[in-house]
């Protein structure tokens, strides 16, 4: 039994504005659910359908039709489970000088988000900054998107030139003409940022990188997608530690 | 003007049997039209807003309005242009021997398969494979993704015991327990088979390994997503032969 009122508040959360003001969001699908429930994040309310219902009532969930799933789920095809979620509280996080430290400059697809989230998750690194400008870490995209990785990383969102300006690490971004990245095989605990896709590093952070690298292009396409660079540079950077 | 028949006839192209019973497909958005426009490929209509009538015009479009494109084209929002091209003829490829081959095993999201030939377009590597049940080369979202590489690389769908039981290069693949990729750093003209995220390569294909290896995870995330995976063996790849 789902009530007029949740659903229109459930289908709320899919805007950022209620999201903030709620400080809950989303979590859709049967991978992502799973994880928020092994997690310490705390889960406000759970739906599932019959199709799952051995699993998931016994875990509290209040078990609703497919077609109520429909209504409530941002996902093309959704037969399984949502859940609502608390945001952790805010300032829990703190960047840490001992190891790297992704940083995203306005990285606009929810999307590419998720999937930067889970990279950086697979290989260890969970210190993520992102630009205010940055695309919402709880967007429901994101959450699916990050498979699960939500749990584990949270960007923090800053003043990207506040941020760099306090820091005394060597900063690397990727920007045209820079070094190839695989020539350059010792980094001490750094930065790094990436670019938007449309409008790479803006010139104010540009200008606070220490260090540029690139990653060789052998063909004709122009550009690599975000998520695709930041997973080169993560490997490559997992594989000089070894 | 597009006459009603026009728009769907170009409907029509948005499903797979209507793409391969007339050898069209669609090209959306201005990076892949201007792509598709200044390649080998046959253009054989091409429509635009007033927005970008000034650039197009001149290359034989029909200004639509816009609410038009939003009929025809399959992109949530496209202000600017479509362009239905002409399939190449079958069997114009052939897979050659003296360098990389990537293979992909049921990869079954159109973006990540164009997000595939984005990236292995970016490193050079030319040749794909798809096993028969893999997303389809020509679908709008593959196209999309692919952001112009398109083009420049067309994979070769087939059946993939077949194809292998002909190879006689070694054939590397990823899975759980095999040797870490960056410890392996010479490699001749090779294959390399990607598997689906959901299902990995399939028991026939992983039988036909020479060689398996990983991209070592450090987290807790429990995988990359397949087009992550092939640009980071793409990646490393070209560092081996510099």
């Amino acid at each position: 039994m789902i009530s007029k009122n949740e659903i229109k508040f459930i289908k709320s959360l899919k805007l950022k504005k209620y999201r903030n003001r709620e400080r809950q969001f989303l979590v859709e699908g049967e991978k992502n659910v799973d994880e928020v429930l092994a997690s310490k994040l705390q889960t406000l309310k759970l739906f599932c359908t019959g199709k799952v219902a051995g699993k998931y009532l016994v875990r509290g969930a209040v078990e609703i039709s497919e077609a109520q799933m429909a209504q409530i789920s941002t996902l093309k095809t959704n037969e399984t489970c949502l859940a609502v979620a608390s945001m952790p509280a805010p300032g829990t996080q703190h960047v840490s000088g001992d190891t790297h430290t992704f940083v995203l400059d306005r990285i606009a697809d929810p999307g590419n988000l998720g999937t930067i989230i889970r990279t950086l998750d697979w290989f260890g690194y969970h210190q993520l900054v992102c630009s205010e400008d940055c695309a919402d870490f709880f967007h429901p995209k994101t959450i699916s998107a990050s498979m699960g990785s939500f749990t584990r990383l949270q960007p923090m969102y800053h003043d990207l030139d506040k941020f760099l300006a306090g820091e005394s690490r060597p900063v690397y971004g990727l920007a045209l003409g820079g070094e190839p990245l695989e020539s350059v095989r010792r980094f001490e605990p750094s930065i790094f940022v990436m670019g938007s896709e449309s409008h790479g590093i803006r010139d104010s952070v540009l200008a606070r990188l220490t260090h540029q690298l690139r990653i060789s292009g052998h063909g004709q396409a122009e550009s690599l997608n975000v998520a695709i660079a930041t997973a080169i540079v993560a490997f490559h950077l997992r594989s000089c530690q070894l």
